[in-house]
């Protein structure tokens, strides 16, 4: 239940709305929003913010209600360690070198694991590059030169802030504090970090003698290229770069049209200080990121607009901290930031929610204030996802990054990277709004959430979307002898023209469903009998365990139809 | 004409078939064949040989006649230099970070080329995986630690021969030997190329002052990961070690089969003393590597054999080097390397003649004796392509490396990387046959091979194949108009459902094929008066520059089957 409260700070009164509630064993107190400085205006606000929350309750069980999907086993929560562990049992990921001890923050993706980090790249790939005809993916060096770094100010700036204890053991200082104090620490400085260690007589968590040093540490890997006369240059420590760098040849090679996007899929590098969280905090990362260069004087168009202008985004404010993620029509958020940006942040929202299928109340944007964003970025939303065992996550962010980064290159690069735009006949350094993914993370949190239990049977489940799993469909002979083999093989073979398919015809077909079902695998063909006499066989849907039979004839468009969610399981019958 | 020559070294005689050959302003004297002690042995060898090679002329010449394309434009012979322009004005590669003068040895790949490579990734990915149900990609970190590489031999072994002159430049003694004497210069010591260099009066080739020291360098990336308390590690310098490191996790995913085959595409890294030739030779490039593990004593078994045994390679052997490359069955050449081996030569071969289409009288098997290759490679045939302007260029190898990977890593990291094999009872560490593929090279090849000029138009046209070119189709409307343009649009959405394809609606109609022509688009659809009227429209085809005119309707599926190369341009009409 809510209620008012009011404080008096420095002889004013200010009234809150707070609420009590139940967190495992604990009952909590939290403040749900400030309602202002006097009783009558904090009850008329209660009114107003308890109606709009139960209307955002509807609205978000209406909106979860349409995806649930039928699904035979439970969601099951799982630790870090857990899904280590089973990510390396069935291929998905494992540590890098392992069997030299492997190395703190360098991962493989095992052979089902790539398959499945690759659907999402596709995806990723075919949803952003088809918003323009004039986005272009490229690809490039890891290594670039100093200068680069010089402009982009990595080389100054790109820095974490280490604890260094009296024995020598170093460690994030941010992360030192949300260890111990379980709260995010952003854009405080290096005095304000050591101050609060300080105060709250924080120790090393290594060996637990006092920290003495709270410092900076350039975090990307250096390289000497040559022998004698040698060049500097750094491993990149994110994937933006080197569009910058390119932009002015892909805008010629591309003819000249604004905007242009250019799409990055690729490595980056840091020398993470305390790398951890499996896929979430590493040294060597995927990312997936597309920068859009466009005339700043249209800021507030969009020709596709009207498209998503009721489309409802689910935000938290940076002003609003304290309280859950509100819906905010696009067409309002317009209110706060340029038509642009929230066009692009619509497009973000449903590549999560309807490419990747993630459950509406577990994704949010998070808004950085002025003291957490970085200087040049004019706006910054993280989108962040909630996961079992970890809380809210940061997946990426939508950044409206100004001339900063052309500006510097120009400066630095002594190139001209003006453009003209004929039609306003302007003449201007473009801007950039960058759309920024953690590939790995996506691939992390695919797992984590898709992972669910079959109590009956005592098999995990993993309830990926089909087109998203690292193999579409496995085929079984049920019965020993030629002629079945025969006819799965024919299957197998024509089907694995179009996806990867596996052929498995040992063991009981108990094992071979639980094999299939723990990586994902959305439908199992069974080859029976009945086969050899009507040419038919059966399709068994992951999720719901029912199966159901149809021709051979139409199994590989039956099957499309299902994979690209054109068709439901249940029509089938 | 060929004709016997005879030698008498240290008292004996030798006979020789020898032929001179115009070359350029110059005529040449080529040994053909060592014929034997005796005259009359030499004048039946000459026999025999002679017949051979008429044959061998027959075949090749029968064999190419297949392929012969109906081209428009002509061939044309590019230097590198002329290349990279090419490539960098139509967005396939260029130098990384240009606006900072570019990196030695750093190439990006542009909106184009990055399509292209993709392509040939994928082709290869589907080819490769596609031999054997119990081939799996993975995708491993670039980073790894020093064990790793103490264990295979790089940290020792890994050295590029550096040639020093007094002024202090470095560069490769291999290359300034190639570059003043016009020869490969493999398996040499130190002491060896020096001496040559001595002996042959090289100096410097940037100041042009004498050579004063040789010895080696070694090539990797070193890098310190953390801080304090560090793990040194390098950047792999090829891609194959972690597929030998991870052996035993994705043997025991993939339920304990052999072969094993683990496939990876991916980033190596060298610090090459001189990077030349665009691609060829990169500090950072993409390998696609194969490693087959197997059963040793299996070696002379290959359940599919039958299907290649009358296949013809293409080889130059060790004790030939003098000869053209000969046509050798595989079943012939059992005589020399062992059945597993050679089937895989054999999908080799058929990979860049049938996949890649490269002319089969410019690919070649060459054989690497055994000064040449690495003294671990039991066998060693490097695959070579004949470009313009460079000759003949390593592109990749088919390598016997018996089980010194796997014995050294179980060695260094005392991990038990033994299989026992349930059928035969055996107890082994697996031998491990490689397939490397250099990608950069295989794109910068075609990119070589395709590139033809229209000396009519004075066009440029890239003769890719179908399924390789980056983009597959373009749609233009040559009348303007609502109508025309929303047609063009409906195909357009329709056909880059499936593939990567451009409307393009500005510009003369000659304009807009020559835009497509140059980067490779196979075919272009125009929609004019007619496609109102009977919903049809025509597609052009690059080579022939043919058009014809097809309905709207069947416009996808005669475009897959022309992409795909299931029927022939001419057969349209």
């Amino acid at each position: 239940m809510a209620f008012i409260v009011k404080k008096i700070i420095n002889g004013n009164e200010y009234y809150y709305l707070n609420e009590n509630k139940r967190e495992g064993t604990k009952v909590k107190t939290k403040t749900l929003a400030y309602l202002g400085k006097t009783k009558k205006q904090a009850e008329e606000k209660m009114k107003q913010f308890l109606k709009d929350r139960s209307d955002k309750d509807k609205m978000v069980e209406e909106e979860n209600k349409i995806e649930v999907k039928e699904l035979k086993a439970e969601q099951k929560q799982i630790t870090i360690e857990e899904l280590a562990n089973f990510c390396k049992s069935k291929g998905f990921i494992y540590p890098s070198s392992e069997i030299y001890g492997g190395v703190a923050g360098l991962y493989d993706y095992g052979s089902k694991g790539v398959l499945l980090k690759k659907n999402v790249e596709a995806e990723w790939l075919n949803y952003f590059l088809n918003l323009s005809d004039n986005f272009f993916q490229i690809e490039t060096s890891e290594i670039m030169p100093e200068k680069v770094f010089i402009a982009s100010g990595h080389l100054k700036n790109f820095t974490d802030v280490a604890a260094k204890c009296k024995k020598g053991h170093i460690e994030r200082a941010d992360h030192l504090l949300e260890k111990n104090l379980n709260k995010r620490f952003e854009g405080l400085t290096d005095n304000e970090l050591f101050e609060i260690i300080s105060k709250n007589k924080i120790n090393c968590s290594i060996c637990g003698s006092p920290i003495i040093y709270v410092g900076p540490i350039n975090m990307m890997f250096p390289i000497e290229l040559g022998v004698g006369n040698t060049t500097r240059a750094f491993f990149r420590p994110e994937t933006a770069q080197s569009p910058y760098v390119n932009f002015k040849i892909e805008y010629d090679v591309n003819r000249n049209k604004l905007p242009l996007g250019l799409a990055l899929v690729g490595r980056a590098y840091r020398n993470e200080l305390s790398p951890r969280n499996l896929l979430l905090r590493q040294r060597a990362f995927n990312q997936a990121e597309l920068q859009i260069f466009f005339n700043p004087s249209k800021i507030n168009e969009h020709h596709e607009f009207d498209e998503i202008k009721d489309y409802k985004l689910q935000v938290v404010l940076a002003d609003k901290r304290d309280a859950d993620a509100e819906l905010i029509l696009c067409s309002k958020l317009l209110e706060r930031v340029p038509k642009f940006y929230v066009y692009y942040m619509a497009k973000v929202q449903k590549f999560y929610l309807d490419v990747l299928k993630i459950p509406k109340n577990l994704f949010r944007f998070y808004e950085l204030d002025d003291k957490e964003k970085a200087f040049y970025n004019k706006y910054h939303f993280d989108m962040e996802i909630k996961l079992p065992d970890l809380g809210w996550v940061e997946m990426g962010g939508v950044h409206y990054r100004t001339d900063h980064d052309l500006k510097a290159h120009q400066e630095m690069s002594k190139q001209n990277l003006l453009v003209f735009d004929e039609e306003s006949k302007e003449k201007f350094i473009p801007h950039v709004l960058e759309l920024s993914f953690g590939l790995d993370r996506i691939v992390q949190m695919l797992i984590t959430l898709s992972y669910c239990y079959d109590k009956e049977k005592n098999t995990i489940v993993l309830n990926l979307p089909a087109k998203l799993s690292p193999i579409k469909v496995a085929i079984f002979p049920i019965i020993k002898g030629k002629e079945y083999e025969n006819i799965s093989q024919n299957i197998f073979n024509e089907l694995k023209e179009e996806w990867n398919v596996v052929y498995d015809k040992s063991g009981s077909i108990g094992r071979r469903y639980a094999r299939n079902d723990d990586i994902g695998t959305p439908f199992c063909i069974t080859i029976d009998e009945q086969s050899l006499k009507d040419k038919t066989v059966t399709i068994r849907d992951r999720n719901t365990t029912k199966q159901t039979r149809v021709g051979c004839k139409n199994l590989k468009n039956i099957l499309r139809n299902l994979i690209d969610g054109k068709i439901y399981f249940d029509s089938l019958k």
